[in-house]
Parts: C-alpha cells; structure tokens; sequence
C-alpha cells in the first residue's frame, strides 16, 4: 500500500515550516536554494540535518566541497527566500547577487543579515531516493546583533510570518 | 574547532518550527513526543523523517514496532502539545488519556482532529549521537474533513501561530 505523488503534496503542504537558505561553496563556486527541511540533530556534538534534492548544482558542490551553512530567514527576506527557490528563473550558482554574503574561509556563505547562521561541514550524505539527508558538524553559530526576530515561514502555498500566542 | 552545547542551543532556539506529535505502537503499547523536528524527504517514494531522541520510549518503541505517526498540530492543540512534550510530568506512554485517538491496524496512534497526519511504515533508522533519524516510508495521508487551517509553532521560547503576509 502507498499513496500517490499528489496525495504525498496535499499532506505536506500542511506542514508548515521555517524558511531557510542552504548554501555551499567549493573551489571558489557558490550554490545554494531556498529549504525547510532542515532540522537540528543533536547538541552533543553539535549536528543538525538538511534534506536537498540531488539533482541541483547545490546538493553536487555540499558533496564535492563538504561545506553547509543554513541561513535562518526573517520577514524581510522573501524576496530572497523567492530568489533562492529559483523564481528569478537563476540556477543555483546565480543567485548571490542580490543579498550580503560572507564567508568563514573556504566555508559556506553566510549571510550577513540572517536571523541565525550555521556554518557547518559535511559529516556525512545519505541518499534516500530523490534527495540526499545532509548531516553538517556544526562549526559555528552566528546571531548578528540587535536582530529583530520575526521568522519568515511557509505553509499551505502561502509566506507567513510568526504571532506569539499565550 | 567546535561549538558549546550553549551555543547549539542559543541558535536552535531561532530556528522555529511547526508543532508535531510523533508517535508508535507496539504489542499494545503506546509512546509518543512532541517534536519539531520532522521533514518532508521525498516525494517518489513518499518518505519524511522524523529525529527522536534515543533515550525515551517512543524511539524504543519505534524500533521494535516499526511504526510511526506524524500528527501536525493546529493552534488548539497547544495543551496537548505541552502534555506530549513531558510538561504534565507523564512518561511517553501514558500521554494518551488527552486528545482523540485511533489508528490503522497495528498502526501507530492517529490524533482525529490533527491538521494532517502522515501514518508510516518505519523504513530504516539511522543513529547519529543521541538522536535517531527515523525514515518513514507513509502509507497514508489522513486530512480531516473542514479543518480549520491554523499550525501550532514553536520558535525562540514561544508557542506561536501564523499569519499569513503578502
């Protein structure tokens, strides 16, 4: 018994999440796409997981450069989070210049202005049908000061932000 | 180099997320956990992934039983929530007597009112640290008939609801 491609999208498309841009970089290549699947692992050691589609130019540069940062979206990046998720018709590689991006070396980028970043590298890939499971040992966290913290997230088709509830 | 476990939970805690309860059975018996940490994995087969901590009786449960539910949780379900995240101080097994309970078969417990609930067959599980990543392999997509389409979230200490922006 299984259910359909169609009925594996109406279903997920409840689960809402917040919006993040995954990026890597190697040999002086940058790529990168608009994600929610990502997920924290384990504090000790320090993990957390990212599920990409192993089709793109993002997915081939993680596993030849071993390099991950997530960037946390706030409400003021849907532009971007658009960008990254390939609206502006720029493939994976094409996409950096619109935002601030920096590096920690030969890492991942980061983005200047995210509400969290996690610079990573790659401890292990698993491939698991059409996407492969990104585990990233993370090397270091990086919350700019004096961020306004207000998610930007994505569920039912539709951007939202976060209203703290009692 | 390497990041404190202060440090992992300062920037996790700016990673939100919806609210979900996962849950299995086995032989009779019942476990299950608030978690955010749950993704979609692939569309062709329908797969996602749920992290669980190793050291709880859902994850014991999960890996003798080989079954798993992901209950996605809308805004009244915050009580429950707390109850499923161990704050009414009961164990993952004896959470059950709140909410409206069924489940398919020998199938892991389906909460009747959920926004969505995705019924698995456990595929595999991989260990990483104190952490599983439990794929699941889903068997069906249940969506209740008129559901009020409103995800439970949880983001930087608080409960939260969305609302959408342009």
């Amino acid at each position: 018994m299984s259910i359909s491609v169609d009925q594996f999208k109406q279903g997920m498309r409840k689960l809402g999440g917040a919006v993040n841009i995954v990026t890597s970089s190697h040999d002086g290549i940058r790529a990168g796409l608009t994600a929610t699947a990502v997920t924290s692992l384990s504090a000790d050691p320090p993990r957390l997981l990212a599920c990409v589609n192993r089709q793109g130019a993002t997915y081939d540069i993680i596993s030849r450069g071993r390099t991950l940062a997530v960037n946390v979206l706030g409400v003021q990046h849907k532009d971007l989070a658009m960008r990254f998720a390939g609206m502006d018709g720029e493939t994976e590689t094409e996409r950096f210049d619109d935002g601030h991006w920096s590096s920690n070396g030969d890492g991942a980028p980061i983005l200047s202005n995210a509400l969290v970043s996690f610079d990573c590298e790659v401890d292990s890939i698993m491939d698991v049908g059409s996407h492969g499971i990104v585990i990233g040992n993370i090397r270091s966290v990086i919350i700019p000061d004096g961020a306004n913290y207000s998610p930007l997230c994505y569920a039912d088709g539709a951007w939202a932000r976060l209203e703290i509830i009692e």
